[in-house]
């Protein structure tokens, strides 16, 4: 018996077979915890039960330690509130997308939320369904652990050593702290990207036949299911209204200047506007291309098999650990680029080194 | 003397030795043409001569067959004016990102047109200068042809044939079609992105902490330079401004459709508006990511130094040619990913291969 296993000390019982669910299955599966599986479909828990998420949960089954709720968001309060009752002694977390709506919901029907904590692995895929499901969906991503004042430490616990097993990385976070969060790295990009592409719709085809790297990066979500976001948003209404009515704000601001553009002080007020993207930008972790955080080295390698492998060996062996990394070459190039984003402090003597042992570097 | 040494029939003149004008340099030297190079900044002219985009232009040099003005947007008009009028023999074109404005400028001087081709690759680079130039910077990119009704068709074939054998796909348009059409696949999104990522500036660390994929994807490009983009932007004031106002426009509707989610119609009028961005993305040719031309190989990676090295050695010795490279991984995460993208065809051996080595590939 594993650690988690003796933790878990029973079954994990998974409520909604979709992708993070048959995903937390999976995972947990291979971590030698027993887990039960029900789902509105039996279509989708027979998949989930096939992929070797766990087995379908059946009458008379015993009640599980721990239920996670991974339904749709409309539906997550009934889903928990029912655990929370068919299951008296077993610790109900979740993993909905937002956590405040569902979490007052359930307080406005007074469940008893002593063996409830909300969760939210930050992790998904670009399609959905059990067939798209992997034991490390979860690995190395944030996962947000929103604790009730009452949470018994027991349960708390439970939940997180959970989210620790499956490669979560946990934060601790309000309901309130956790929905703001989201609603500016996540919805409010969703939506700015969907109606960006929306732009799309009626344009003409030779403008569509111009786009490049730009716009397919800033409207790539915007493929996202319709469906699932309206319930989202919907859950999460006032935090994403405020962020839209700021970001229109600066629409507004930006359009006004760039509209009187000759007039005093305006182009600065374009570029002020421009440059805060930049600052913005820059706060991102695990930026790709420039961050105020790193510093890029560029080194030229030749397009061969083994060349860049031979120049990250090298790295590896001069001890400097690559914050990022990014490779550009165009096709039929025969030399491409490596970007290599270190610490500061490590920068200089690292263009020393690679300078040394024979590498161009920009 | 090769096909397009014989139709230049002389020298090509590029007035502005940065990125573009350096790349073309580049270009054209390697299929034989000869170059000569001009720049206000004497380091800029002559780093992009010993990079091998040219030689310096003399006094006494002969006059040029074709000059190409390389310089920001904002002196395009003046270059163009001083070339048609200097080498009055010679075709002039310019791969200025705005087309109306400079050509409108040129009319109102009441300069000579006649052998004036505007034209406009669409390639570029995070970051610019000589330094960042490449023979291949526009293989197989977009390079639009705006003719004048009264161009000669020598001046144009002349143009075109250099942008053809730079790698570039020819699409001829009015200035007036070039100008909306960059404004909505690249103008556009450039502010859009700038504007998200600078609600990124005041944001809580905690927040920032959760971002993801997709706010990276939507705010790369705001890192841009945002000097070059108050001079872009102002020269396409009117597209722009218009666009952004049916953006902004689209945003108020989303964001009254939202905050008031629960009466008759609005979660449809929401649901539509999601859904229209994902109609629009499904336009644009050749998506990000999901590459069409190539499959994308996932690889864990432990996050200390030589383990992406290892890896990429390793790819090499199997022989394996990437075509991208993407590394991501969470702050205070042990564990990261590689994204390898590689040919349809050495997809399957990869796996296997890296699999039988000991590497977790998703």
């Amino acid at each position: 018996m594993n650690e988690l296993e003796s933790r878990v000390r029973g079954t994990v019982h998974i409520v909604g077979a979709g992708l993070l669910g048959a995903s937390v299955g999976l995972g947990l599966r291979e971590r030698g915890v027993d887990v039960t599986l029900e789902d509105l479909s039996p279509t989708a828990v027979a998949l989930a039960a096939d992929y070797g998420a766990g087995r379908i949960r059946e009458a008379g089954d015993p009640e599980p330690s721990v239920v996670v709720v991974a339904t749709p968001p409309d539906v997550v309060a009934d889903a928990v509130e029912r655990a929370l009752s068919e299951f008296p002694n077993a610790v109900v977390t979740d993993v909905a997308s937002v956590k405040l709506a569902p979490y007052l919901e359930l307080v406005r029907r007074g469940a008893p939320l002593k063996n409830y904590v909300g969760s939210h692995p930050m992790a998904g895929r670009e399609r959905g369904g059990a067939i798209m499901a992997r034991a490390d969906l979860f690995t190395a991503r944030p996962w947000v652990i929103c604790r009730d004042r009452d949470t018994p430490a027991e349960a708390l616990s439970l939940v997180e050593a959970i989210a620790l097993d499956l490669g979560g990385v946990l934060t601790e976070m309000t309901p309130e702290e956790h929905d703001r969060s989201v609603g500016l790295v996540s919805h409010l990009p969703q939506v700015v990207s969907s109606l960006l592409a929306a732009r799309l719709v009626s344009a003409e085809e030779q403008a569509i036949a111009l786009a490049g790297a730009g716009l397919r990066d800033t409207t790539r979500i915007a493929a996202s299911d319709p469906e699932l976001w309206v319930q989202i948003l919907g859950a999460n209404r006032e935090p994403v209204v405020a962020l839209l009515e700021q970001f229109s704000a600066d629409v507004a601001a930006f359009t006004a200047a760039l509209r009187d553009a000759d007039a005093p002080g305006a182009k600065r007020r374009v570029a002020d506007l421009l440059a805060s993207g930049g600052r913005g930008v820059g706060r991102i972790p695990g930026k790709h291309g420039s961050s105020e955080r790193f510093i890029t080295i560029t080194v030229l390698i030749d397009d061969t098999p083994g060349e860049l492998g031979r120049l990250l060996t090298e790295l590896g062996e001069l001890g400097i650990n690559m914050e990022d990394l990014r490779l550009e070459h165009s096709p039929g190039a025969q030399i491409g680029f490596a970007e290599i984003a270190v610490l500061p402090e490590a920068a200089e003597r690292a263009v020393a080194d690679l300078t040394e042992r024979g590498w161009r570097t920009l």
